[in-house]
């Protein structure tokens, strides 16, 4: 066991000579040690897939902005409770300005990480994205609307429009999928991966900002949900916690190399429901109008209007057990 | 590609012309937009299921209440750290006379949004509501006890009560649940849903605030857990991650719409343990003493003293592949 | 209805008679009743199980702890945004002499806790403890490496190792595992407990600090991923979202209590892939490059080289529905 330790903890842990005279404060060859790591690190990962010392978009900053973002869309709701009908217009102002600011700041960042285009080009090109964004948050609403309408229309113990907004965490997540996807599609990947991330931490739910997803979408509890970046997702479609949409195997290259992009994620046509726990894998589609019962396991397509579901039978292997004439407890 | 774009972002994104000029403070037409949107959907929605402008519980406000709720219930593990055995006394008088004061405001907002009863009763109402909760809360604190106690007993790695009070996001769960059931009998079942949720974004435990569970709980790991509104669960009863206790459909009025509040979730006896990923729908009942297998998909009775499994035999199939005759690998 | 309020809220609750009299900041009475209860709870449970008025470590100081240990290791990436490559190390040297000493007082708390040693003792041992783990940082900083090129490779939706490292829920969790092991090993199990349900509450991913995890590992998407506190994880492992390897059942003494940290939790061999929902239980052991299909549930062990899946026919009963001759929608 101590060569267990000492080889997971490093040869020279030093705790077993002279720590009395160790001083908490002494870190100068662990900081040392460290900048031989990263240098080595950025040397060996430049080319591709690691930009090392560049700045990169700020994930605090990003929830910072995409909290500005709900509340200008839903003021009453989900800004500040200092906001009344009166100061809704002004309220919305001063903070579509600032998101906007702060936003176009972290696209600068992505352009710049990316390395694609010069800084002035990166300035201009982050203006106009911002731009274009703005412009397409009343219909982002519009969309948001329609959710919220089959959220309440969904779930039988949902009392009110209100309390879907504020309560619903799959709410929270399609506001930030509509935010993020939008972002995604005018050429800020990253900035719209950190969004819908920041949503996965406060849900549970992981929608990759690529995923394409119909009007009226209702994900209920929705713990567990993964998307992926290239599935489809039709008009009215309704999911449970635990659904994942991914992908079944990934195509390499010669050398072994993944090849990202490719579509690999499946379709969902209008009108279907999927119930808790399914997975659904590969570039499949489930036809219009289907019913996925739970827990059940599809890799291939399936027609429209099906039912699929766990073979009752084959599934239960049910044992009267231990002791027999038990009657049934009392408390309800 | 492009028309893609143009279709998902709104016809006018304004990203072919004239962007140079753009300022990123020029939101007044997005404002009005927005505007309009608003006025729109609150004279469509007002009946039943929007109270659009009417002010509303705060989520913010109220998770900062149940912070305080907690630690003037568990003062030196849930409390802060400057909390001692000496002073615990005028901590929770000082945090439960907050706390009061702040539920009191939380609550006037929900039943003047609800519309049913004038302001002025709506303030008393709210105070008597508070006044019956500060009053249940010792028998809370007994019930929780038992929550821990079952918790350490029912965990191998669980080293200490004080462990599991800190570290379980079960008992966290718990903890919300038993404070939110109690203002939702109280008729506050909104601000009780909203203490609901946020115990869900942070444990990944969803519970509806109308369950009715028994002495002992005992959720472990968590993640995923969905317990349905009208669930009735007994005592000493313990649940694994990925747990579902469900609605099977949802009747429906004669035009269609769900009928709301019908009991359509599990009734779980006494002494019954459900396993990682089960999922229990509709309904059924679960006799005393069962145990329910992982991953089973259950909607309809189980007697007492049952064991419901997944048939093995039937779920696996197993080939040897690829290639023979690999030695196990030495890493353990 | 209204005896059922009674028995779950304490029939004291107050609610029928004088309740206009009664003052939101008179809880005296509750105070009082709460006392007593703590008294009670602490003079029954002192035995083994609660150390009541003890000092405990605490969450909030732990979360800042191993916030500032994970922006010591990845500065530019997980650091705050005036880091820069000019002032990486001097960042470091001050984050790491912060959180050294924030984290020798909360080991003190634990040592102190438990018990076994005298606090001038406890001190000193908190000492040794935190020069030991600051030495064993940079070893850390490798092994997250590997698990960073991990991810990479196993995801085609990852576009650069930055990516990965800002935006995967399963990075921040095995920073979090690998720091929480180390704390483990050296006889802080607490502090280390804590650091990994801090992890657990913003991913989703809930890692016992005692679980042994090999080189090079990646957790994708990760909302409800258990690993108990024994298993054991060889090197070159990916595991997807929903996967439990748990315990099946647990030893108990001749007077039923469990028995605590007995082996009981999988062991995974090297290269093997684990698919969203699956259900390892028990000391088992799954062979070296072995598939382990989504949703199944497994309590035996399998051999190296193995695929394991649902039997595709046996878990799908597909009807044809409703009506027929519907064509496919047009949404994609």
């Amino acid at each position: 066991m101590n060569e267990l330790r000492s080889a997971e903890l490093g040869s020279d842990h030093g705790r077993d000579a002279g720590v009395e005279t160790l001083d908490l404060w002494d870190v100068g060859d662990v900081v040392h040690e460290l900048a031989q790591i990263r240098r080595h690190w950025r040397s060996t990962n430049a080319r591709h897939v690691e930009h090392g010392a560049k700045g990169f978009p700020s994930r605090v900053r990003l929830a910072k902005i995409a909290e500005e973002l709900s509340s200008a869309l839903f003021p009453l709701r989900l800004g500040p409770d200092f906001v009344r009908q009166a100061n809704e217009d002004t309220f919305i102002t001063q903070t579509l300005q600032i998101a906007a600011s702060r936003l176009h700041a972290q696209l600068r960042l992505e352009l710049a990480y990316a390395d694609e285009i010069e800084s002035p080009l990166a300035d201009q090109r982050a203006t106009e994205i911002v731009v274009a964004f703005l412009q397409a948050l009343p219909n982002l609403r519009r969309l948001l609307d329609l959710d919220i309408q089959a959220a309440f229309r969904g779930d039988p113990a949902a009392r009110s429009i209100d309390e879907v907004l504020i309560c619903y965490p799959g709410l929270l997540a399609i506001i930030h999928h509509r935010l993020a996807h939008t972002l995604y599609l005018m050429g800020a990947p990253l900035v719209a991966r950190i969004i819908s991330e920041i949503s996965h931490g406060g849900t549970g739910i992981d929608i990759h900002p690529g995923a394409q997803i119909g009007k009226g979408f209702f994900i209920d509890h929705g713990t567990g949900v993964v998307i992926g970046e290239t599935a489809v997702i039709g008009d009215n479609v309704r999911i449970y916690q635990g659904v994942t949409l991914g992908a079944k195997n990934f195509p390499t290259e010669a050398d072994g190399a993944l090849i990202k992009s490719l579509p690999r994620h499946p379709i969902i046509e209008n009108d279907v429901v999927i119930y808790a726990g399914a997975t659904i894998l590969g570039r499949v589609t489930i036809g219009a109008g289907s019913e996925i019962g739970g827990n059940v396991w599809i890799t291939h397509d399936i027609p429209p209007l099906s039912q699929v579901m766990q073979a009752r039978e084959q599934n239960h292997l049910i044992r009267q057990a231990r002791q027999q004439g038990i009657t049934r407890s009392e408390f309800n």
